[in-house]
């Protein structure tokens, strides 16, 4: 009866598996090492990197490794590590949000313990965009490996030191801002960026230069030639590393199942502002808080149809705050309305930009189509606009959240009606683009659950790259590079890795127990049965005590309760005569076992029945 | 803490609401009035309408009622009650499938209570197509309301006894099986029947003549000029209908929000041809049970290509065999083989059919995803099709299942990749065409949720008609139509209604409580607090018991357990002095309540405390 338990590559939260890694690894990094190493991590603006002397650690492996710690088993939870030598630098720290097989957890990110016992060799993280598959996990997981200094653009660093700040983490990690032209060496590592296309601005691509050969890096990404920005991708830059040579590419798989190009935002922009001219009443516009080039075509069409805006959520007021600042959205000048004076202009002239087009419960649409919003609420001739694919998994709660909205009189508009939204994350065609560009001679699809990777590495094969340098691997697998040419997993070794689930306060302390019973619970309920004993006969004293939640209403079913209690008195008269260990152990597994089968044939449910002995 | 609980217009089971309609309804029939009325039934092929003395009911009301009584705030469970004086006709009896906020739900049914009441005027019940949104509560319903007579098509009337016999009620309600053609009078009702393109042979929508003018109950369908059994809609009855005048259209709003055409199930047809050319090693292709028109083009295509089929999954033998013994299927002898003989047929040869294209976990797929059915074992080169769109909240499931046969090594083809599934559901421009064919005077959309209702009434409004003739009902909400020119909503009035819960052998018996109760348990788990008193001074007799699941890791957690069991002891000192009412009730609100504001303090967690005092 526990669904969907199994329909998943189930992984407990810190569930370590052989620690092989680590034991191979030689441990002789010293401190003073430690402190020269750091030192030379620096940043050139343009410059070549610093010669690094790598021979010092002739005795440490002269192997890239490549680990991806999340995001290769599922949507979210990015992050990947490179070693060369002593040297470890990680890209991303994401989190990933639960399924239905995780009742109650907030968040998921990766299993990061081997990273907290090599934290002394890692040189620097490097987050490649702002959205919280790739940022999600920073305040979780930067304090555990040492506060390692961060290296990102603009508008990343600022999204990272917000929610740094919320964590009340800000000033430990240094976040470095850096510009795509920067060339970043960090140990045996020289990072160079190039723009990409995605639903954020300032989102960076990877070329890496180890020893062995370049790492081209493409993180979330798609080819748009018109973005909202106006800054389309930089061709030429990955066009050059094609050009110098690529061991290996690393990209987005995300949309692989899909045919085509995806749409540009230029397209959604046309089609946002010609919706907007045909509505009379007020708009309520929900998309994500971080799609900032969505935000501005929606500032955009609110100034030419002569409406005002008013922004609704915090982490949209926030976002907004932060790229008006630093100059990634440009807007007319008052055109942001407090919603108090929302009365003094006509329902034609008001838009209300929120957030929750997935259906979140918390966030500010969905409150609004609940009736429950502070300060908006709707009204026949509104019209609600949801600019969002919905993440698999939400279509339910979205589907619900637009009938509460016609129910309250509001129009919607949404995806399936008209093209207002498009992805960030490439179709097929753009996929083979980027081979073609790149030239690897080895492939690793990421970012997205199995059968995704596998799609993008049959896209991989029919452009020509060979079966045996195509690279699909787990979470925590290993491929190490000993040359340009030539890369392998090692099979039999592979990191700690698997889910951390985030829960209120709790990190890592909601394992597999909890979620299965959290899953037998959400089932068929609980029921207890509360047995008091006399300590010297092992009678019982009163007739048992029942307390169920969840399997059947009490109230109704009087005859059953009775019943069983009166099981319960038999199965304690039967067995109280033997000899009862400690704890009554097996008086309890024959009340369970007996109990949980009467109930099964009265009602075909499995409650979880937890027997109880008190002993006076 | 719950989540979505609030996202759909929630609705408890058994939730009856004031019965206003009953208690306007005349009790004047007697039972030999009954009798006689019931032999009116008679279904009359192709010659006109028996006459019926209608004017013996004169002091009954002489309006039409039409009574959604499921379908038109969800999709499933389609029913929709007829009246006209003392005649009661009752059109599907569909079952819908839970959404994750009903934890542990089986099905959802519709309530019948008033329908129970009213049991003796129901004249026969009409079923237009097998699907189980429309037949799935059968074998719940018909028991509770007499038994009526079924009337409907072939394939159909087989499906239903099927069903029947699964129950164990096969020979109770009479099934008559009629041809598209035959005219059927119940009662004030003459019935004609139009065939419809549906993923499912013999789907028919109804022509319903009433005193006060014709009914076109346009069931789930679409358009298809090529459909798979090459039997088309039957336009020109649908035309003639219209000629005739139709005072108001019923039509399925379950693709209401999707623009232009729906795929002709010939399109598919050659894409799945053209797919199985290309495939060398073993085919499993999985698609629904019913969807016959599917299974006849899977079995062309592997006849062309020269590959035995295999069939697995006890609904799919069934439903072949049904269509098999009438006619509706046509394969080649000795196509199906079974497992055991598949080894002695090279890989190319053989093709496995089976369910589960939604990733429901007990279905065929699934548990070859699982690795754990009995006969069917991946391999490298098996290639999958997965041919059906998700159901809104299948999708998650459908993704891991994937991801799970990618890892086993198959291949995978899916409608993202492919356009290997087409919906059984008009789009925008069909809808369109309905209405201007039957050209009613009145309109309402039914099967869909609310947003689909508005999106199908919309869609009336551009086609010319008035907003105050179009009907978007609730479930229960009664449409009055007094005169073909005249009908309005009854807005006072409504019989009861909601959804009836099918949890394991119950129906109905799990409530909104119960539900609730595994929402709250499902997101933090259950924390029980035992408190055994002494009876005469009211103290603590031993240190409390905790009993806890799903909350947090118990042996991981003992401090938190002997703080918690120190807070009750002081609870329990500083209360206990007290006068204690019986049962404890003041002491245990207290401790439910400190104890849980401690927890969540300590966990920001809100497992169900449940605190019990037992007296000794």
């Amino acid at each position: 009866m526990i669904k969907r338990q199994d329909h998943r590559h189930n992984k407990p939260a810190h569930q370590n598996r052989p620690n092989n890694f680590a034991k191979q690894e030689p441990e002789k990094t010293d401190r003073l090492d430690m402190l020269i190493n750091k030192a030379t991590g620096l940043i050139s603006g343009n410059k070549p990197a610093t010669a690094l002397n790598t021979s010092r650690y002739t005795a440490s492996r002269q192997n890239l490794r490549i680990i991806p710690m999340g995001g290769v088993e599922e949507v979210g939870e990015n992050m990947t590590v490179l070693e060369f030598g002593d040297d470890l630098i990680v890209i991303d720290m994401g989190l990933a949000f639960p399924d239905d097989t995780m009742p109650g957890i907030d968040y998921i990110i990766p299993d990061t313990k081997w990273l907290e016992e090599n934290k002394r060799r890692i040189r620097g993280v490097i987050i490649t965009h702002g959205h919280l598959d790739h940022i999600g996990a920073v305040p979780y997981i930067l304090p555990k490996i040492g506060d390692p200094p961060v290296y990102t653009m603009g508008l990343t660093a600022a999204f990272i030191k917000k929610r740094l700040e919320e964590f009340g983490l800000l000033g430990r990690s240094k976040i470095h801002t850096l510009t795509k032209d920067d060339v970043l060496t960090l140990g045996n590592f020289k990072v160079r960026f190039f723009r990409l296309n995605h639903s954020i601005p300032d989102s960076v691509g990877l070329c890496i230069t180890t020893p062995v050969g370049q790492i081209v890096y493409a993180t979330d990404w798609k080819f748009d030639h018109t973005p909202a920005d106006g800054k389309p991708t930089e061709f030429d830059k990955i066009a050059k590393f094609g050009a110098e040579g690529v061991t290996l590419l690393m990209s987005d798989s995300t949309n692989a199942t899909k045919p085509g190009y995806c749409a540009s935002e230029r397209e959604i922009g046309l089609t946002i502002d010609r919706t907007f001219a045909d509505i009379k009443g007020r708009i309520i516009f929900a998309n994500f808080s971080t799609n900032i080039s969505r935000i501005q075509q929606v500032f955009d069409s609110a100034a030419k149809y002569n409406r005002k805006v008013i922004v609704t959520g915090r982490s949209l007021v926030n976002n907004i705050e932060i790229a008006l600042s630093l100059g990634y959205l440009k807007i007319q000048p008052k055109i942001i309305i407090k919603s108090e004076i929302a009365k003094k202009f006509p329902d034609s002239q008001i838009l209300i930009l929120t957030t929750g087009a997935q259906g979140e419960e918390a966030a500010g649409l969905a409150r609004i189509a609940r009736g429950d919003h502070k300060t908006v609420k709707i009204k026949k001739g509104d019209t609600t606009i949801v600019s969002a694919s919905p993440i698999p998994g939400n279509e339910r709660a979205i589907s619900a959240m637009l009938s509460n909205l016609t129910r309250l009189g509001s129009h919607v508009i949404y995806n399936k009606t008209l093209d207002i939204h498009t992805s960030g994350h490439a179709h097929q065609e753009e996929l083979k683009l980027m081979m073609a560009l790149v030239k690897p001679k080895f492939f690793m699809p990421i970012h997205g659950e199995h059968h995704m990777i596998v799609a993008h590495a049959d896209l991989a094969r029919t452009m020509g790259i060979a079966d045996d340098r195509i690279f699909a691997l787990d979470n925590g697998q290993i491929l190490e590079i000993t040359s340009a040419q030539d890369a392998k997993v090692t099979e039999d070794s592979k990191i700690s890795s698997g889910y951390v689930f985030i829960d209120g306060l709790g990190i890592g302390d909601v394992g597999e127990v909890v979620i299965r019973d959290r899953q037998v619970m959400a089932q068929d309920g609980m029921f207890v049965i509360i047995m008091t004993l006399d300590r010297r006969t092992g009678k019982l004293i009163n007739q048992a005590d029942i307390i169920s939640r969840g399997f059947i209403y009490m109230k109704g079913n009087d005859d059953l309760i009775r019943e069983v209690k009166h099981e319960v008195r038999k199965l304690v008269e039967s067995k109280g005569k033997e000899k009862l260990e400690p704890n009554y152990a097996y008086l309890r597994n024959i009340v369970r076992d007996e109990i949980g089968e009467y109930l099964y044939q009265k009602t075909e449910r499995r409650p979880m029945v937890l027997p109880v002995v008190i002993e006076i």
